[in-house]
C-alpha cells in the first residue's frame, strides 16, 4: 500500500499535452467486453495490467492517486478472472478497475479527505458504494484526490488532455484518472458541479443519478439534501452497469428504494422532444464551444427530434429565467447545511482549513431557519418548473461546462451548466462527445426525477447519433 | 484519558439495590441552577465534582463508562466556571455535565461501538451534537457503553437502582449514569425504542424528538428513517435546554431546520383532551405498572382532562389495532435501511458481528425494494392515523416500557412502548414519575409532529400535577 501526504500543485512535475478526439478516447470501457472474459480472449487481470501501465506512464504528470495498493488490486483481478472463466461472475462489473475519491470512507486504504485533519485517517469500513461494489467483483486500485472536503482547497491533479489546465473538481482524481484510462470507473460525489464538471473537462462519461438514488453512506456528508454519489466511466454502459449493481447491493439513501431500471444500459432510444437549456454558463461560454453545441442542435433537428428553447418556447424562457438565479440559493443551501461538519473541522484550529471553507462558514453564520426554509422554497419552484415538462419532452441538452478545461489550478471551474440538475435532483448524464480548441468538451444530457433508465436510453441514442461509428 | 476496552457482563462487579422514589431520584438537575451559579452560591465545577463523587461510588457497579478524560472535564468546567461569574454564559447550559453514547463521534475521546472492530478508533471530528453542546458550553465527561452498534450484543452496564436489572438499551450507558446522577445529560439514540425504554427503566427524564429535528450528523447511521437522536436528562428543563442550544448551533438534519420552540422549557399547560394509549405492551404489563398508570390516568381524569381510549373512542380503538400490527414493519425498515453498514461491519469477518446482527442481514436478504415500499407505506398509514387526532386531542399518554426492568442483562427490554412514536417520527416524553416493585417506571408523553414544545408544556404539567411538590 502507497499513501501520499496531502499536498497541493508540483509546478516541477512532468507536463503532458495530447489533442483530444472524441472518436479515439483514452477511456476503457469494461462491461463491453464481457464476452472476451467469458471465451479468455482476455482477462480482468490482463484489463487491469493495462490500466497499471497507464497508470505507470501518466501518473507522475496528472497526479490523481492520493493512495493505492496495485498488489490487492492484482490478488482481485486474478479472483475475477477465475470466476469469468468458470462463467460465474458475480456481475456484469466483476473485475473492473475502481478509483474511489478521497471523500468516500474505505476499509483498507485511508480516507483523508485532501484535509490534514484526517492524515493517515482509518475509516475501518467501506462507504455503501465501495462495500456494493466490492460484493460485486470490482477491482479497487486506489483513492483519488479530491478537493479539500469536495469545497475547499483544490489538490494536486492535473488533466489528462493538457497538464496546464484543471481536471475540474471536485471528483479532480477519478475524473482524472478515468479519462486517462487508469481505470473504467471512478466514484465521485456531487454537491453542487463536481461529477458533471470534471468528467466533462477530462473527456469522460459520467452519471448523477436522481437524488438518493445511490447510497451515500461512508461518503463523508457536506450538504444532505444536495449531496449525490457521482459515477465516472468509460462508457455509458460502464457507468448504468456500475449504478445498478449498487442499488442491487445496497439501494439508495434511505427512504430512497435505489436506482431502478435494467441490470445492462437500456437499449439506445430516439427523443421526440429535447429542451435545449442554455444556463447562466452560456455567457461564459467560448465561441468555439457554442459552436460544437449548436452543431449538436442541428444534427438532433436534423435526425427528427423537436427542440423546445428559449427564442421558440414560453415555458423554456420562464425555465432559464429561473435558472438565472439560482446562484444564491444554492450557496444558501450549501453553507447552511454543511456549517456541521465544516465547523467542527475549523475546531481543529482555523489555520487547518481552507480560505472557501471560512467562507461558507461565514455565509451560514448569516443565515437562520426562515433564510433555509426560503431557499428550500426556491428549489422547489425551480423542481415544479422542471416537472412541468414531462410530457412535453423527453429530456433537456446542455454543456456540461462553460467551455473545455480552464488553465488555472486554484480554480474548478464554473459551475453554471452542472448546478441546476444537482439542485433539480434528477439524473444528468456527461457525455465526452464534442471537442473544442483540442481538448474535451462535455454534452450534458438531463431526464426527470426517478427516470434515470430513460434519460439513459436518450443519452445512448444521441452518442450513437453523433458518433456513429462507435456503434460497430 | 481512561479507555476501557470493550467486554460483556462482569459478574464479580459489585452489587448495588435501593428503592426508587421519585419525589427523591438521583438525577442531578441543572438549568434550574443558573440564579446560584450567577451568583456564585456554587459553580458548574463544584456541580461537576458532585458528578464524580458519584461516579467514583457507583461506577463500579454500574459500568455506564467506556472512556472518559475527567481531567479534561475539569478544565471545561472550570471555565465555564469564569463565564458564569462574569455574567456571561454562552448557553443556558453552559458547564452541564454531559456524557455521550459510544455511537456518537468525538474528536477527543475513542468511538467504539462496542464492536471490535472499532476499538480504539478515531473518528477525528466532533458530530454534530457533541460540536454544538461544546460551543455551548457544555462539559463531556466521557462516552457511554452501548449495545453493539445500537442494535446487538448487550455490553457491560447496569441497572442504578438495582445492579441484577437491565438499565434497558441501546443508551444503555447514557440512562444508567444520568439515573445515577453521574451527569446531568447524557445523548442516546432510537432507531427502535432505544431512548424512551432505558430512560424509563433508569429513572431519567428524556427527549425523542420529532424526526429529524435534532441534527444526526456523526451518529453512526443505523437505519436513516428511523435513527433519532434522544436526550435522557436530569429534568424536562434540562433536556428542552439541551434541544434548543444544538438547534440553535447546527440545525436539524437536512432539510429539517431544527428544533423549534423557546430557549427554555415551555410553561406548563393543562391538556384538554389526552389519548391513552396501552399499545401492544399493555399484554406484557405486570399488574404493579398497570395499578400505577391507571392512577396516573384517574389523576389525570380527576384533574378535569378528558381521557379518549380504546373503549369510549373508535379512533383510538383503531390506532390501538394498528399498533398491534406495528412489529413487522418496523423490522423489515431497520433490516433493509441497515444492510449498510451491517454487511460492511460483517466484511471484517463474521466472527466479528453477533448474532442480532447476523439476524438482521438474514431477514434483510429476504427482502426487495417492494418489500421495502411496502414497510413505508404501512408506516405512513399509521403516520395519517395519528394525524387525525390533532385538534382532537392534546397528546398521548403511555408506559415507556412493559414494567420495570427487567433481571436480565442479555436482553435491554420490550419495546412495544417506544416503538410507536418512533415510527410515528413526533416528540415523545419519558418521565420518571412512576414507581413499581420499588424501582422506576417511565410515564410517556407524545405529541404531533414538529409541534415539540406544545408536547413538553403538557409533559410539565403531568409532572408538576402529579409530583407537586416538585413545583417548588
Amino acid at each position: 500500500m502507497t499513501v501520499l501526504p496531502v499536498v497541493p500543485l508540483d509546478p516541477g512535475a512532468p507536463q503532458l499535452r495530447r489533442p483530444y478526439d472524441p472518436r479515439q478516447p483514452l477511456l476503457r470501457p469494461y462491461v463491453s467486453e464481457a464476452a472476451a472474459f467469458r471465451t479468455g480472449r482476455t482477462t480482468p487481470r490482463a484489463f487491469l495490467e493495462a490500466c497499471l501501465a497507464r497508470m505507470e506512464s501518466d501518473e507522475p504528470a496528472i497526479r490523481a492517486f492520493v493512495s493505492h495498493d496495485l498488489a490487492a488490486a492484482r490478488r482481485a483481478a486474478d479472483a475475477a478472472t477465475t470466476r469469468w472463466a468458470a462463467g460465474r461472475p458475480r456481475s456484469p462489473v466483476d473485475g473492473m478497475p475502481l478509483v474511489v475519491k478521497d471523500m468516500i470512507a474505505t476499509a483498507d486504504l485511508p480516507t483523508q479527505m485532501n484535509s490534514p485533519i484526517y492524515a493517515g485517517w482509518d475509516a475501518r469500513a467501506d462507504a455503501a458504494c465501495v462495500f456494493a461494489l466490492r460484493e460485486a467483483g470490482a477491482v479497487v486500485i486506489g483513492k483519488t484526490v479530491t478537493t479539500e472536503f469536495a469545497c475547499g482547497n483544490s489538490g494536486p491533479t492535473r488533466n489528462p488532455y493538457d497538464t496546464a489546465r484543471t481536471p475540474g473538481g471536485s471528483s479532480s482524481g477519478s475524473a482524472a484518472a478515468v479519462g486517462a484510462g487508469m481505470a473504467t470507473l471512478g466514484f465521485g460525489t456531487q454537491t453542487h458541479g463536481s461529477t458533471i464538471r470534471p468528467a466533462g473537462y477530462c473527456g469522460a462519461y459520467a452519471l448523477k443519478p436522481t437524488h438518493g438514488a445511490l447510497h451515500v453512506g461512508g461518503v463523508a456528508p457536506l450538504a444532505a439534501t444536495l449531496d449525490h454519489l457521482g459515477l465516472i466511466g468509460a462508457s455509458l454502459e460502464d457507468v448504468w452497469a456500475t449504478g445498478m449493481a449498487i442499488s442491487r447491493i445496497v439501494g439508495g439513501t434511505p427512504p430512497h428504494a435505489g436506482l431502478a431500471g435494467p441490470e445492462l444500459a437500456p437499449d439506445a432510444k430516439r427523443p421526440a422532444t429535447l429542451v435545449r437549456l442554455e444556463t447562466l454558463g452560456w455567457k461564459e461560454t467560448p465561441e468555439t464551444a457554442r459552436s460544437a453545441f449548436e452543431a449538436v442542435v442541428a444534427a438532433l433537428a436534423g435526425a427528427g427530434v423537436t427542440i423546445l428553447d428559449r427564442r421558440n418556447d414560453d415555458a423554456v424562457a420562464a425555465l432559464e429565467a429561473e435558472l438565472e438565479g439560482i446562484g444564491e440559493f444554492a450557496n444558501d443551501l450549501l453553507a447552511w447545511e454543511s456549517r456541521w461538519p465544516l465547523a467542527a473541522y475549523r475546531a481543529h484550529g482555523p489555520e487547518m482549513v481552507g480560505g472557501r471553507i471560512q467562507d461558507l462558514l461565514a455565509r451560514a453564520a448569516r443565515l437562520d431557519p426562515a433564510s433555509y426554509a426560503r431557499a428550500l422554497a426556491d428549489r422547489q419552484r425551480l423542481r415544479d418548473r422542471v416537472a412541468r415538462f414531462v410530457g412535453r419532452a423527453d429530456g433537456f441538452v446542455m454543456l456540461c461546462s462553460s467551455g473545455p478545461a480552464i488553465e488555472d489550478h486554484g480554480f474548478t471551474g464554473s459551475r453554471n451548466y452542472a448546478l441546476p440538475w444537482t439542485l433539480v435532483g434528477a439524473p444528468a448524464f456527461a457525455l465526452p462527445l464534442l471537442e473544442a480548441d483540442g481538448l474535451p468538451l462535455g454534452l450534458q444530457i438531463a431526464g426527470f426525477a426517478d427516470r434515470d433508465a430513460e434519460a439513459c436510453a436518450i443519452a445512448a441514442w444521441l452518442r450513437d447519433t453523433l458518433l456513429p461509428e462507435q456503434e460497430q
